[in-house]
């Protein structure tokens, strides 16, 4: 797209330059853009003529409304495609273009609440920091799972935890790949673990944010989907199709959706929504990406990533790091490195843990210069330990610094 | 911006055909977009090459966050502005751009939730229908409080239903500019009810979606903002200003969100938004919409709609209608026109009720023409309806269609 060009007497000479700079920050951050789950690589120019438009999807995207500035019919076949690939049949399910996972999780949640009132949440210690927020907005009763070493569930723990809990109809939050190791509730277990106790009444939410548009591309993978009896999903758009603006989608079997349905006169439509007017520029996005790729090149870009996410593996390795990725993840899982790496990769960290997120846009070029750069910290960091531990007169306990040569200091 | 133009190759010649009969489509509805309280005014096209990045305002928008492809630095500016408008004093507010109205609405509850986990919200009948999704998405316990003609609370019934539940701290839901008529509730006289009945803890939410952009430009307006005593309102963003993505902004006092504030060490920021990655696209609209227009433009662009909304009311009159309109309201009331007049112009009813809403893309050779084509409509329905009445044979009660001459008559 070239560079910002505002025009002279659009705005004041000072605001231009805030927002060129600001284009040009952004610019250099997506180089080293490799801590998060979200891809910098998309196009969407050919679509923003759209944005001349007040679009609002607002409601329902399966009833039409009399705000007709929309993209509904859009909507819909993004809608089918996300319902083929997880394969909920044709007449069951209903859903809606997200604002992203957050939205996804919280009617997902809202809808086994609706079905369940007196519902307990089960999700694992591994689960993404807004569910716990949801479940507070919710107001629901909740009870926190210990994960395994992998960030999958315990499925241990959740036996014994359900099993005390027998009187209450459990809502399962499902993780399809955790936020930090990717790991992958496995659906099938949990079936069998409800089974075992013969809890007949239940909800499964899937929160699929990243894993679900990686895991239908790839073989021999953990049951997840509709055909593993769960009742609702959340998918992100912004991650691994990637979007300028956060987006998701939100599937659920479709006579639970009936029973919150609300006819509003005033939109001519269905409030069946969280959000009420809604973005129709994202579906617009998410199909265009739909139709330019299809099944077959996210297979092809899921199968570059994992390439390159054991590439990753193996050349932390020969530096040294104990670095890992769960079967099926994009994402690395390595020792925290040194802060300076941490800031210019902008590289999410939990405790002791960080990792990186080989998405489409993460090139081998990049993987080499963030291993480079974090050796070369390493050998600091190991250099002024071998000093610090080294005898010496200084044992006051602070950091000794290089000393400077005073004659030669000038002010900066 | 000009007709939409994909380039061959990009996408199946069905697909691009898909795209351009939308683009052509929305073009034309946006000339006769009168019944929603959303301009078709703006122009964001030297914004857009930031459409390039995976920009994300994540969390918090005062606090930054490791993933730095973000604009909160341009966040903080709109919010600086809106609490300027609402006169919070700079210390003591704090707030997001959201995803539109319902969001900050939610927000605003939420907050008062947390503060009187207890509370009663109060809300008028002609509260937006969103509102009770909110208050059944929150689980809160909530009364709904009759509404004067205007669209206003019954002041008269919310000091009476308060009276029998002074022993739970009410929330009140404020409508600044309801969804129908745009009546103001006046904030100053449900403090007074407030102060009345000795109800020291309370909480008062403002939902001043369309009102909140229109209400600051103008004189002698009723109470509403800070100075009023309230705790949080919710401004859109898309509504007045305009903008092809729904958007707005929530405002509350900054103790409130303190107790909700939770650090996230994994987007080293705080988790005191609903929506966690968030839209970064919409607070660069909004900043770059407020510094085109500053307060003077937007007072004069209020000052335009009131006098078109007048000239709207003097029209309808003309043709026999009974127009009216709220002092401060740049939304017609008119009686539900003929139902082609309804598709033709998007135009919204409740009832018996529609409504004209005199945005700023809301020119006069528009409103000539509605009221021409109401004009028309109803003298048609008049000559039917005479016809209908006049002494006929046919006396079944079922209404009588023209008879068609049979032998002319082929298949559709």
């Amino acid at each position: 797209m070239g560079h910002l060009k505002i025009k002279n007497g659009e705005l004041a000479a000072g605001d231009r330059k805030i927002l060129e700079n600001l284009h040009g920050h952004l610019r250099e951050q997506v180089h080293t853009f490799v801590g998060y789950p979200c891809t910098g690589e998309f196009d969407f120019t050919p679509l923003l003529p759209f944005m001349e438009f007040p679009i609002n999807n607002v409601g329902d995207p399966f009833v039409d409304s009399t705000y007709r500035i929309h993209t509904r019919q859009i909507e819909r076949e993004v809608l089918a495609w996300f319902a083929e690939l997880t394969h909920f049949p044709p007449d069951q399910y209903w859903g809606y273009v997200t604002n992203g996972g957050t939205e996804g999780n919280l009617y997902g949640l809202f809808l086994a609440r609706e079905r369940f009132p007196a519902g307990v949440a089960y999700y694992s210690e591994d689960t993404h920091y807004s569910v716990y927020k949801n479940l507070r907005v919710l107001n629901m009763r909740h009870i926190m799972v210990k994960s395994q070493p992998s960030g999958e569930i315990d499925y241990e723990d959740l036996l014994e935890t359900l099993r005390i809990h027998r009187d209450v109809p459990p809502i399962i939050f499902a993780n399809i790949g955790t936020t930090m190791t990717e790991g992958v509730d496995n659906v099938g277990k949990i079936q069998e673990i409800l089974r075992k106790l013969a809890i007949a009444e239940f909800h499964i939410h899937c929160d699929a944010a990243l894993a679900g548009m990686t895991l239908p591309f790839q073989e021999g993978i953990p049951p997840y989907d509709f055909r593993a009896g769960i009742d609702s999903i959340s998918i992100s758009g912004h991650k691994f199709i990637g979007s300028p603006i956060p987006c998701g989608i939100v599937l659920a079997k479709k006579h639970y959706v009936d029973r919150i349905a609300r006819s509003i006169e005033y939109v001519g439509t269905l409030d069946t929504t969280l959000t009420g007017s809604r973005n129709g520029i994202t579906p617009l996005f998410l199909w265009y990406a739909i139709k330019r790729a299809g099944v077959d090149g996210f297979r092809r870009q899921v199968g570059q990533c994992l390439k390159n996410a054991q590439y990753a593996v193996e050349q932390f390795r020969k530096i040294g790091l104990e670095a890992w990725r769960n079967p099926w993840a994009i994402t690395v899982v390595i020792p925290r490195p040194p802060a300076a790496v941490l800031k210019k990769w902008q590289i999410a960290v939990y405790g002791e843990r960080a990792h990186v997120i080989i998405m489409p846009s993460v090139k081998i070029q990049q993987i080499d210069e963030l291993v480079a750069d974090i050796a070369v910290a390493r050998q600091e960091q190991a250099k002024t330990a071998a000093k610090l531990t080294a005898p010496r007169k200084n044992h006051s306990g602070i950091k000794s610094q290089p000393k400077p040569k005073p004659k030669q200091r000038s002010k900066p």
